[in-house]
């Protein structure tokens, strides 16, 4: 919270601006940054605010690193996540961090002080993926992984960025017994990773829901899912028809808004919908569930389950066509 | 659909309007309403918008009902639900209505087709019971229950508005080891009915959260809450600090923005928040407890839970005390 510029008393998330002086406190680390990867939700905001404009997409991005100290985007509310090289970590510091690890964090860039030196020169602003110079702060509540030696630093930024979705996937699957799994936005990094790990979980049915024959196709060619199924995921009646008899678990990837009332009629009375979509309106789902008499659990997606990374990226090394899936996403961004 | 208005395809919830045809289908019942009672984070809205001007607040809901066909507050999304005597019944309803019932919708207004034939003249403005004459159609998947003969109509109305939390509360409780349950808004109605749903569940230790003196005096002398806490539900250092060591299940009953990271901050690592409030903000909380590093399920409070009237009704019979908070409650209104 010391870190917090205004208003005071808030937390760093809530907080309009951060303080980003690269003096750490001894719980802290200092890191310089190579690369910041946006969250879907807010590139794609900014790419529809701008018309696909990349010079004004940029100047926007950099605008609001420049007033907010963090990678903040007001509109959608999230930010995304960063790699670089630990520069300097306090005595204190519990995250077990050395100078010159590169790192990825796991934490969202929306409560990260971040300065970037270089006015992000070197982004075409095209992706989501930006190259740049220079330096955040972490917290002793923040979380970093080091990048592992087996695989691109890219593509593990590209995994550990939506690590929470398979992990509470995970866990939510194996909480019932040979369930019916759906994921809305299967063909994406957040849904084939969900994917995947429902059916380690013990998945006795897989259902990927992709918007197009594009989608369908990749997704296919993975062998992730058992059926895949194409629908409008803010469609209602068309995603419930497509998924079928109602899955126990359905789980929301896609980062568009107005999906809420499709997959809770796309559930089993009893079951589960995760919403991993910061597109999701609580109350929509809140109402909508009300609304359709649906007997089902939502859950908020928590990007943090212990042990997430490690999970996320197991399972990129286990599924040859997961890897390849991210390999190709990674290389068309 | 059928009864969507505009845009076609979409269901009633996400309508812009709904069709107000008197002439029911087979499967629908038509209600002559009595009464509104409006969703407390919608009036609040609306008292703010007009500077609490009760004549202006009154034609800005006669005006949203006449344009929407329904009361469906556009800012907030929510509605809120009715009273009134079952009319006509559809030879295929499968609700169990009978002409001359009185009922209480236990869906939300923001999917209900209604009509008021007086322009609101009886209402003051000056609460959220609404006394109007109209009617309204119920459809095959809507919920209604009989009121008791047992309770005043205005006092059932009260309890069946906010049914689903005490129910939702309860089942999660249940799930838990004799945990220790945290709601935060312990005094209002949906708070009262879940302290009292968790101490029925098995909760060992009941903590309620309130905003000030009054309503903790109010609280302590219903002896719902083993322990009654003064915090802004808003600060979450306060908030946290105010509950102590991390409750195993925390719910959320208050109706104002900014209680999200307070709320994850407050419960322990395994537990689970349960967020019945409007004004939650989803991407607030997930980016929250991720930003927080937070073990933690976050349920998206649905109002549905089979059996949620009997029981909600059920503990107002068994505690006199809320039975009597409640009665304060309704005549101050």
């Amino acid at each position: 919270m010391h870190r917090v510029a205004e208003p005071p008393g808030v937390l760093p998330q809530a907080a309009d601006r951060l303080d980003t002086d690269p003096r750490i406190r001894d719980d802290e680390v200092r890191v310089r940054v190579e690369r910041l990867n946006l969250d879907a939700a807010s590139y794609r905001q900014l790419h529809t605010a701008h018309g696909g404009d990349p010079d004004r997409i940029r100047a926007e991005v950099a605008e609001i690193i420049r007033t907010r100290g963090k990678m903040h985007n007001p509109v959608t509310g999230s930010g995304g996540m960063l790699i670089g090289v630990v520069d300097e970590v306090g005595a204190r510091s519990p995250l077990g961090l050395r100078p010159g690890m590169r790192v990825a964090t796991l934490v969202s860039l929306t409560l990260t002080p971040l300065r970037v030196d270089d006015g992000l020169a070197r982004w075409d602003g095209r992706s989501e993926q930006v190259p740049t110079d220079g330096h955040a702060i972490l917290f002793a509540r923040s979380i970093a992984a080091e990048l592992p030696a087996d695989l691109p630093p890219e593509l593990s930024l590209a995994v550990l960025d939506v690590c929470g979705a398979p992990a509470l996937t995970s866990r939510v699957v194996g909480s019932y017994a040979s369930p019916t799994v759906a994921v809305v936005g299967a063909a994406g990094k957040s849904g084939s990773l969900s994917l995947a790990a429902a059916r380690r979980a013990g998945a006795k049915r897989t259902v990927g829901v992709v918007p197009n024959e594009t989608e369908a196709a990749r997704l296919r060619a993975s062998g992730l899912a058992d059926e895949v199924v194409l629908a409008d995921a803010r469609d209602p009646i068309a995603l419930a028809e497509a998924v079928g008899d109602g899955a126990d678990v359905t789980v929301v990837c896609v980062d568009v808004p107005g999906c809420e009332h499709g997959a809770i009629l796309a559930t089993a009375s009893g079951g589960t919908v995760i919403f991993f979509s910061m597109a999701t309106s609580f109350s929509a789902a809140a109402l909508g569930a009300e609304g359709l008499a649906a007997d089902v659990t939502m859950l908020i997606g928590n990007g943090y389950v212990p042990g997430h990374a490690e999970l996320a990226l197991d399972l990129l090394r286990a599924e040859p066509t997961l890897l390849k899936m991210f390999q190709e996403r990674v290389e068309t961004e």
